[in-house]
């Protein structure tokens, strides 16, 4: 197995939600070793320019490399929105995947006509995901909606309980009611709300479409396109990498990975 | 009317939760001009190490000095759990208040003897009101809850709705059935939730502390006490300074301010 094999997979956020892309990488690809780094420093970039997003990102993604990466996987809607080519651009060589073009391909595959989205505010403002459908196909019907409250529900642990129930059923009221047939999670912390999202919909059908499993998938077909899958016999690491050890970070770290978290590294960037 | 009199007051937060403390400092001293800084390009502070806090606090506080301020206002709880010594350094000659000495002084004037405390998870954790409230009274009985829903839900406009009041009765829960007779608002936010968490208390008898009001009512004693008082006859001017424009930025202001948001500057700090 030559070296670039053997080489981890950069995964990278501007927080620890990108910790269920993580895990969905793992679930995917259990033998690559991973290196992910989240920006608890300078999180949210949802808020910020887009100068400054791309700013950051580009640190990151030195960082990344500078690590050895075969590949980096941009797990923030943020990033992918304003900063992909940014980040293509010092990744050099390396392929660079994004949860917004992972997930819109699983959209399109769903053959699914009217999609809904839900997303940050900053997200669902850049219309990032529409675009990029319309860009696919342009008969779509696209319906988005910023739902701000779930990203602090899920780092509450609120994900399931009277209050995310009613918050997801004011978010989700408009959707229940067109013909919305697939429904994009647009957030990295939005996976933890799969359940209860069901239960709002209630007897709707509709196809829940989650990106991070989708990047994990896309990141998975990409390595075996390219020889370039780990075959190590063992599981692969985890190595996690932020920039600030804000509060509670391994209790909400474990939250997002569902899994012990291993050892974490303080890596300052420029400032 | 010497220049001094005439100079504005500097108060800064994290971001722009802090024009609840403007808005109170307006009500209090409606003829005083003010600065207000918010550093929107780096909220949150309260997840950020202490070290950081302390440098960007320092950098706002020489900006407000190069504004010409008379007085420095810190409206951000966890700038004044961690970074007040260092404001007061940089402020050189300047008076520096601070919403959580100012809240403290308050609540011992109540008289009450068990006094809760909420505010963010930095804040309780913290344990600066606590430490504050005991340093001047050791006999007083302390009950702190962290409540991080609150302010993501001040920003969604949702202080009022079935989900701000179940929220509210679950973080207050322990507090309806303990003792306490004063409860700290302990966060720049929390002044929008003052009548649902009177609702929540119901028939409970409970007095409510608004940290802004309080620091307001000393900024106007020690500026009488100084004779620094702007005695012009017409209204103070705002003028509002933010490190980055966020999005939603002026909607979010008038609510906090409960008017109209006059010109907004950016003003980029170091990086």
């Amino acid at each position: 197995m030559g070296s670039k094999e053997s080489s981890p997979i950069g995964i990278f956020d501007s927080g620890i939600g990108g910790l269920t892309v993580a895990k969905a990488v793992m679930e995917a690809l259990p033998a690559e070793d991973i290196i992910y780094f989240g920006d608890t420093a300078r999180v949210p970039y949802g808020i910020k320019s887009k100068e400054t997003i791309q700013k950051y990102s580009a640190e990151i993604t030195r960082f990344l490399v500078s690590m050895n990466v075969k590949m980096v996987i941009i797990a923030c809607n943020s990033v992918s929105a304003v900063a992909k080519e940014v980040v293509t651009e010092a990744a050099g060589e390396l392929p660079v995947l994004n949860v917004i073009d992972a997930g819109t391909k699983a959209a399109i595959q769903t053959g699914k006509n009217q999609i809904g989205v839900i997303g940050t505010l900053a997200t669902v403002n850049s219309g990032a995901y529409k675009r990029e459908l319309l860009k696919r196909d342009d008969s779509l019907i696209i319906k988005s909606k910023a739902c701000p409250m779930l990203v602090p529900l899920a780092e509450e642990g609120w994900t399931d309980n009277e209050v995310a129930l009613k918050t997801l059923s004011i978010y989700l009221n408009g959707f229940k009611n067109n013909g919305v047939e697939a429904l994009i999670l647009g957030c990295t912390h939005y996976p933890l709300f799969k359940s209860s999202i069901k239960k709002v919909f209630d007897d709707r059908d509709i196809e829940i479409i989650d990106s991070a499993d989708a990047v994990a998938r896309a990141a998975r077909s990409r390595l075996k396109k390219t020889s370039m899958l780990n075959t190590q016999d063992k599981s692969g690491n985890l190595s996690c990498f932020v920039s600030d050890h804000p509060q509670r970070f391994r209790e909400l770290a474990e939250r997002f990975l569902g899994r012990e978290v291993p050892d974490i590294y303080i890596k300052h960037l420029q400032e």
